[in-house]
């Protein structure tokens, strides 16, 4: 039997706790966060005081990546296994009185959103290897898809991440606004945002681009850039633009 | 009975024939295009001369947008309904010659992608009301969106759909680039680029959007910007970044 202590109650904490605490072979002992309130639920202990923490196989750090490292410092254990789930933390910036490893499930959570863990992509990464044995033993528990990655390529991975979800978002984001002030209704491009996702699962991004930049339609781009106020809105519809222009 | 000659046999045109053949009440009854075999495939005749364009109730041009405005002078009728299907020309691109129109499908088309055509938004514009209602009553067997909008509204709404579909596909691109050469699989992002577009299904993307940009983690995109090393590829990454946390 595995036991977690979950150290935070963010999102990624609530998820966390949600999925291993339906799953056989592993209990979620311990919750810590300074906002809960005392209480034994199941098998569950919810504290809010550091020092009230017990062993178990294993600590996992689910709080804001810059309190990642100070907070490690914090555990009153040594010797034990000690992991963070953060994309672009090193592993080293955890505490080195403890066993270090991560655990990064990539993707991205919201608070109520039902997380599909099986297709999720889990990255582990231990100081040894009976701990990297663990967390991957822990991660397919969750998911079909555990990677052991070093804390370079997971830094590496998780940029993509920024480009595909943090950016893309915020393109949507500016096509709401866009549409809004131009009272159009933004869920006219919701199907043709789920083609934009479609389109991918069989093919490259690269062999499905099409639009005025790809085909080096000056007109429509200039008559676009004319409709746009901001200027930074316009100087990233350039630079995107650009962009395309030197991949094709 | 509406009969549909359809000039252009590229993506689009390939689309809207499949899709008008299954339909009760609409015929198509020519195709033109350069390259066609002349031939007779069920109750469409397939033509490469223009000059031996039949009348019909409509004529949809579905060609590149720069050339839609010559090529509609070449329709060897007069004050019969023609229309094209790009979401940034101008009605008035067409020659006057003909009653003009709009049938603007809001989608990306591919070769060899299945189209959900019920979904997909049509917009539609003509210069008099019977040709605005006739447009509606086609847009209609498609799908169960059809909308009326002027050539201005048309040329925002398309704007909006560079910024979701081909700009986004762009970052998809930048992302598989990047992953490629750190040599990690760009499949590893696909459920993320999935749960990005099932969260703002329900919710505003400005109220889904993360990220070390929305939490101004500066030692994160510091880190990030190290990992680039094409120069545009840094300005699109900073001016992205700048522009969320303008929004938040």
């Amino acid at each position: 039997m595995i036991s977690i202590s979950l150290i935070g109650f963010g999102n990624i904490g609530k998820q966390l706790f949600k999925a291993f605490n339906k799953k056989e072979g592993v209990t979620v002992k311990q919750v810590y966060s300074p906002s809960l309130k005392p209480q034994k639920k199941g098998k569950t202990s919810f504290i809010n005081v550091i020092e009230n923490l017990q062993k178990s196989t294993i600590f996992i750090i689910a709080i804001s990546d810059d309190e990642i490292g100070s907070f490690s410092e914090k555990i009153p254990f040594e010797n034990e296994l000690v992991v963070h789930t953060a994309g672009s933390v090193s592993m080293k910036a955890l505490a080195s009185k403890n066993r270090r490893g991560v655990f990064y499930p990539l993707q991205t959570f919201s608070e109520g959103s039902k997380i599909k863990w099986k297709e999720i992509p889990v990255c582990v990464e231990a100081e040894n290897e009976k701990d990297l044995e663990l967390l991957m033993r822990l991660g397919y528990l969750l998911t079909k898809k555990v990677i052991s990655l070093s804390s370079e390529k997971r830094l590496q991975l998780h940029l993509g991440a920024v480009w595909v979800n943090n950016f893309s978002n915020h393109l949507f984001h500016l096509a709401e606004d866009f549409l809004n002030d131009a009272q159009l209704d933004f869920d006219l491009l919701k199907p043709l945002i789920k083609e934009t996702v479609n389109k991918i699962k069989k093919s490259s991004p690269s062999k499905v681009q099409t639009g005025p930049a790809k085909r080096n339609d000056q007109k429509t781009m200039e008559a676009h850039l004319e409709l746009l106020n901001n200027p930074k809105h316009k100087e990233i519809y350039k630079l995107l633009s650009e962009s395309i222009q030197q991949k094709f």
